[in-house]
């Protein structure tokens, strides 16, 4: 059974996958080296590749390799009456091409030209508006990429609302409806939590800060002992953390230093370090599946649950703060013992910002987020009504308001850059990680790991590495084989909800307020 | 006049530029921030747009773009007897166009593509043969090179030697025999000069450093300084330093701190930022002519010209010491007056390391190198005998003998590119640059700065912005307009030659030995 077919779709995969490369090594090196004058250039480069990547994706050259590759894979499996992992391997990947290839037939070129360039331009304005605290400067350029991307949503024609059209590439299969299943509990009991445990206590966190060198220094010692290997990853700093890949061999993050908040850049560095290890787990490198869809993430939420895990579950725990506050403490921070930082780890104080936001507060801020896009998407929500709807949800969600829109609604990049539909996935993550935490404590503890809290257990010895292995075994190397909620049922037995999240916080509150 | 079918071909060319200058800022990376084990992929990106740009410049399409601006050009101007600047401008870039045009149509894209393969292949190679101190590691890369490269001359088939062909892209209408004209009286004269200054005088330099933080500082100044606008640059490190233009407004360099070497990183970047000026007074701003051929810089020695200018007739000298050594000692230098650091600023000690050399020995290295490029391209010297062959130049010409071939053969990373035919624009760049600063001199006196050393009297009073004013005015705006000799003859109304460096390196050490 020769699978000449198949080869040649390969190569041809290969080199869309080059090119995609290509365009995000740029975004790389915009967000980390670039001066800002080079910001146009960029723009047409970006343009540039966006477009040949679309020709190469809705070409009629790409349309006959898949269709012969399906041709020879009926040829050759379609008398067999053995369902092989192979089999189902070459199936989905087959599916999800045919998928793709006529999504970006459906678009019209012009438009993809016209959507690159008003994201750079997005940005810049963006960056403009919310250095000065004007809305009204980048108004126009929101306004500009909602009317692009409904254009896209109707010229992709799917069954599906605009919202939910343009949310599938982050979150396949999503709707509002099992959004709303989903966020409604939290939505009644987070607000309720906040109250019970922040507001009526006054907790009176001390100021600190730490060198920016010493925070480089503590960030290492991290990923040193969580196993990073320098001739795969490399690290810089941007504005705004990210994890990138640029091959399968080249796995970047970034990282900042804020003053005043002396772990922001250490939780941010535990966080881009859970994305890039999903990223290194999947099955690009035993199967040199670089190039195929299967050997990609299956979805954001998947992605952030990953992230959250290293970020929530391992460094802002309890066992990780008796375990690493000494070395804040010889870097200067006024930490007397474990419990000192995991109370600075979780600061239990709802604010303004999403990213600097605690486990407690941060699904609040995803949820006005997430109404607020599909109200202007879907709703005719006036872009010049966001600012004041933003506030009002503020002060109704997390009983805070902005001074002004710098700290409010201009504070994420996401909608400068259009990207509407992606805010959910961040709270989905939280929930997928806490469940599939239920499903790891079991596997460590039939792993032999001892103890009522294995996953703690594994932290305090250092031991981290059998967390991660089994993360790899159970989780990463599905790749597109499985959707967000399939992996999830898979692994845990149970359909996603968000039980395991809410009682993984309850436990924590409690633990956390109750001890000395 | 209507120039229509002019802008369709500015249009094509912009699109190639944009693509070219991806291809730039991949390199970039790969030098900047990549992590090691990304070079197999990036070898496979860079190669893929390699295909494409040679795709694009051989292309039917742009074959005719052209032709229909040449004939356009023709109604245009044809029956005009005035000639005007503009006529001379569209003239040349038409030239220079049609130039690179054939040279493209006659390359082979397999060859291209072997190429590029073949030279990310021999750079990592060269990496780790100089690291493991194994020149025969190396040696299959090289010779693979060394052998498309001949067959890239071949199908290149101009009325030229092969290393003659090679070189054009960095020296246009450079001859072997104009070279030996240039050359030999430096062959002759240096190493007189190095046994009457340097060997015969025991200079005891002290053996000083500084902190990497230093000396980072330290170049920070001298940037700032120099006129360095942020907004338009970058800065990173590199295990090689280099400059690089990556967009209209967007211009990188890179440094290094070598330890032990307190000045190394200092003047690479004066050296660098030399390199940068040039590109940044290229006629790209004015004139909207990035993508055109009139825009771009018209050879590497003038290039080299500039940098030179910058690091020794600039921040070598003993104006610049004299005004600066104040923040060296501040830094922790033990310097005691302006006269200290312009010593350790010409250590006027012949060494193994070209990039590390000074102004009088930096030829020497130039003239070995070339020597055997040229036999190992036309002459059949056999790669395994570089080594021994660059060991005896050495001894014969600078009197040291590396101790292994990492400090001797394996030292410059050029060859591992299969950039042959480089290194010669190196010192001509020094010809050049000695040649430019007399005319400066005599423009500077013009413009009414006072004294006998009018360059010295700019440094001293921290104006270096009329240096480089006059060479804005006087040579960067050129662009292609002129080749590096024309240019040379225009500016200084003599040809060039050899005689303005030796006389500026003669009187240097003169007054360096004599002063107390």
């Amino acid at each position: 059974m020769p699978d000449i077919a198949w080869q040649k779709l390969g190569d041809y995969l290969q080199e869309t996958q080059v090119l995609g490369s290509i365009h995000s090594t740029l975004y790389w090196d915009q967000n980390t080296s670039m001066p800002i004058n080079g910001a146009k250039w960029r723009g047409d480069q970006l343009s540039f590749l966006a477009r040949s990547l679309h020709a190469r994706q809705s070409s009629e050259r790409f349309e006959e390799l898949l269709h012969e590759a399906k041709d020879e894979f009926q040829r050759n499996y379609g008398l067999k009456p053995l369902v092989s992992k192979e089999f189902n391997e070459k199936k989905r990947n087959l599916e999800l091409l045919t998928q793709e290839l006529h999504r970006q037939k459906r678009l019209d070129p012009d438009l993809i030209t016209q959507l690159a360039t008003a994201q750079t331009n997005g940005y810049s304005l963006w960056q403009q508006a919310r250095r000065e605290n004007d809305f009204q400067c980048f108004a126009p350029a929101l306004r500009y990429l909602i009317s692009l991307r409904q254009e896209q949503a109707k010229q992709l024609d799917e069954p599906r609302s605009c919202w939910e059209t343009l949310a599938q590439p982050f979150e396949p299969d999503l709707t509002i409806q099992r959004l709303n299943e989903l966020f409604t509990p939290l939505r009644k009991r987070l607000p309720e939590l906040i109250s019970k445990y922040c507001l009526a206590k006054d907790i009176n966190q001390q100021k600190w800060d730490l060198e920016e060198k010493s925070q480089q220094d503590l960030c290492e010692r991290l990923l040193q002992e969580w196993g990073r290997n320098p001739q795969v990853t490399s690290i810089a700093r941007s504005p705004h953390p990210f994890s990138i890949t640029l091959g399968p061999q080249d796995f970047r993050l970034t990282t900042r230093v804020v003053r005043g908040q002396p772990l922001s850049c250490f939780l941010a560095t535990a966080h881009e370090w859970g994305h890039s290890l999903y990223e290194q787990g999947l099955p690009s490198q035993s199967h040199q599946w670089f190039a195929w869809p299967l050997g990609q993430a299956t979805s954001m939420a998947v992605h952030e649950s990953q992230s959250l895990f290293w970020e929530n579950r391992v460094a802002r725990s309890r066992a990780f703060s008796y375990r690493f506050w000494k070395y804040f403490a010889e870097a200067g921070a006024p930490l007397t013992c474990g419990h000192d930082l995991w109370r600075a780890m979780n600061p239990l104080t709802p604010g303004l910002n999403r990213v600097e936001a605690d486990e407690l507060s941060y699904g609040l801020h995803i949820l006005i987020r997430t109404e607020l896009e599909i109200a202007f998407l879907e709703e005719g929500l006036e872009v010049n009504d966001i600012p004041s709807e933003w506030n009002k949800k503020y002060k109704e969600l997390l009983g805070v308001v902005p001074s002004n829109d710098s700290e409010g609604c201009l504070q994420d990049v996401h909608w400068s850059e259009g990207s509407f539909g992606y805010f959910p996935s961040y709270l989905i993550g939280h929930l997928i990680s806490a469940q599939l935490s239920e499903a790891m404590i079991e596997g460590l503890a039939n792993d032999g790991v001892q103890g009522e809290d294995p996953i703690g257990e594994c932290i305090t010895n250092a031991s981290e590495s059998k967390l991660l292995s089994w993360l790899r075994r159970e989780v990463h190397h599905y790749g597109r084989q499985l959707n967000a909620e399939q992996l999830v049922e898979k692994v845990t037995k149970k359909p996603l909800s968000s039980r395991a999240f809410l009682t993984y916080l309850e436990n924590k509150l409690e633990q956390m307020t109750s001890t000395p």
